[in-house]
């Protein structure tokens, strides 16, 4: 459990592939079969992309929408071969069209999907104006992608260096759900600032919440900061108010599926609750998210549609029945942290305080100030 | 789904047989094998019970309660076997003080055990000034030990009746781990309110948090009251605060593992969270107990001894991993929820309002009177 004392930054986290893109097929890290063991699925078309995110063999916002990028990419090739020399700019766009339409009906709450998706179909029709062969469009797209994933880490580096000053030498930081390496393009968001800490020289220790139904908690969180050797325990997540209540929780730091034009934070359910509690016991409660997290279109928390799963994945466990048959399950993947209880938004471009409405349109603005 | 609008009390819980004493052995309803079988374990000596309850295959403040007592009966009869014609009131008295102290060293958090232990070693001590025999002796341990377990079944419906006048038609209530017929001799408390409230013809929906990692609010709450026709949604623990938020919940009921002389309330984790959610939400947060659950020696929840569970119960489901290798797992079986949070304590001899201390001291006093 103990560790060099300052890892470089760059090798924290470097263990960890997501996802990979070789020009022939996505290359996702199987996270239903964390952390027992480390399989890769290679989804060689766009339909097999929407089935691992359903099916979450990848999760998070950012990875999500990394991957739906590459999805796009592969439906693009599909359809240059099934068009072969009948391919056209205008035909791909509209091919590209469809795909969308199936990758954003995959999962409704986090916005990073639908804000990937549309920055590619935004180039697609760009390039399309001009000379450009379907083929050289299809190229730009896969650098567009690529572009996306290794911006993603480079902010999540930046993200963590802003929020690592929030934190002290000796903290014992409580996280839930995965925020991580494992959620992102790489190094994480939550996780991101501990590692961040961490690489500062500071000493951290990771409280996570297991995260029921899914376990991220237990399975993903755990598993990527062990690697790192960053010191981690795993706790039930009705166990947060305890370890809280004995004083052994210095800050709260979770990442976010969507945050509203007004600072209301969608994230993994449970975050809400332990916003709360961490309210109730005076500790500071940090959300961790990049720009493309924001969404100035959705005003508030009460607009942003919560995903309900299925019940099994709630009332069965390993193959094993957990809850008698014939009972009613409740299943929402998210809740809603309301703006009044974030003492700080972590960001790539600093880190936000309340009140967060201009703040927020200050970070968009000026992210897409340097997209161009 | 549906139920008759009135049952009769007496129905309720009725198909629910937590322990039951045969003369020979002490039959438990297997909890660990719940819902998926109904498989029944005979306990033919009283190590057989402490494992039991090591192993929580009976469990619930109240239940293991009366299972140690049945547990020393068994030890009697042992001794007795043993001793033969050698066997003394004197010599089964000793015996017992042995088998009491592996009794009271199973679980140390719920002090019903210690109530019921001590109980009939005061039996044992005040009848062995006498002229009976030893199997006389042991014939009155068992009439004890029988009146115990009829005298919880009665008291939690008296609790019941007193605990329903709080809740209204229509209510959904909100309760965590299992208080119900399964962790006592009968019908339950936390579940016993709700019991006397539906028999009283008021309509209760109830949403039960799943309660990891023993998961019995998943895996017993949900089977009992699904059995007795009343409407149960199990959650995850992480949703509780979720579905205050949305206004669906208008109450929460626990039961206590020990209530300290000035109302702290130990009971199983998480349920001190649930306190904190149900004051942020201007919710009523209810204990439902006996006065065999208050300890008056325990002048405050510091006091209360937590019990620390094995990691294995939080790592692994059904065979599986879920968590890696190599961290550190908390497993706290209880917390203390203090005083300041509890809206009431329902009791079998009333509904009891803060300040609890002078309360408190009286119900046991009253208690201790009506025993003699």
């Amino acid at each position: 459990m103990s560790s060099p004392r300052v890892p470089p930054a760059n090798s924290l986290a470097a263990g960890v592939k997501t996802l990979e893109f070789t020009g022939e097929v996505l290359r996702l890290l199987d996270q239903t079969k964390l952390p027992v063991a480390e399989v890769y699925l290679d989804c060689r078309t766009s339909a097999e992309v929407a089935l691992a995110i359903t099916e979450m063999k990848v999760r998070g916002a950012p990875a999500i929408g990394v991957a739906a990028a590459y999805g796009l990419v592969l439906g693009g090739q599909a359809y240059l071969a099934m068009a072969g020399r009948d391919a056209s700019c205008v035909g791909l766009l509209h091919h590209l069209e469809q795909v969308a339409a199936s990758l954003l009906a995959t999962r409704p709450t986090a916005v990073n999907l639908g804000w990937a998706v549309k920055r590619m179909l935004r180039t697609t029709r760009r390039l399309c104006t001009g000379d450009q062969t379907p083929a050289d469009l299809l190229g730009a797209l896969r650098s567009e992608a690529e572009a996306m994933q290794r911006d993603d880490v480079a902010m999540n580096k930046r993200l963590g260096d802003h929020g690592a000053a929030l934190l002290h030498h000796g903290d014992t930081v409580l996280t839930h759900c995965n925020a991580g390496a494992l959620a992102t393009a790489g190094y994480g968001t939550a996780l991101g600032v501990i590692r961040s800490a961490v690489a500062a020289g500071k000493q951290i220790t990771v409280f996570v919440d297991e995260t029921r139904p899914y376990l991220q908690g237990a399975r993903l969180t755990a598993w990527e900061l062990h690697k790192d050797h960053i010191p981690v325990t795993v706790i039930a997540d009705n166990m947060a108010g305890y370890v809280m209540q004995q004083g052994r929780i210095s800050a709260v730091i979770v990442g976010a599926d969507r945050i509203a034009a007004n600072g209301d934070v969608a994230n993994k359910i449970g975050t809400y609750s332990l916003a709360l509690l961490a309210r109730a016991h005076g500790l500071p409660f940090y959300v961790a998210a990049p720009s493309s997290t924001v969404d100035l279109d959705t005003p508030n928390g009460e607009a942003i549609p919560i995903e309900e799963r299925p019940p099994h994945e709630l009332s069965h466990l390993a193959g094993q029945r957990l809850a008698p048959e014939g009972i009613t399950i409740v299943n929402p993947a998210f809740d809603v942290t309301p703006a009044a209880y974030v003492t700080a938004i972590i960001t790539e471009a600093g880190v936000l305080r309340p009140p967060y409405e201009e703040a927020l349109r200050g970070l968009v603005a000026g992210a897409a100030r340097r997209a161009g």
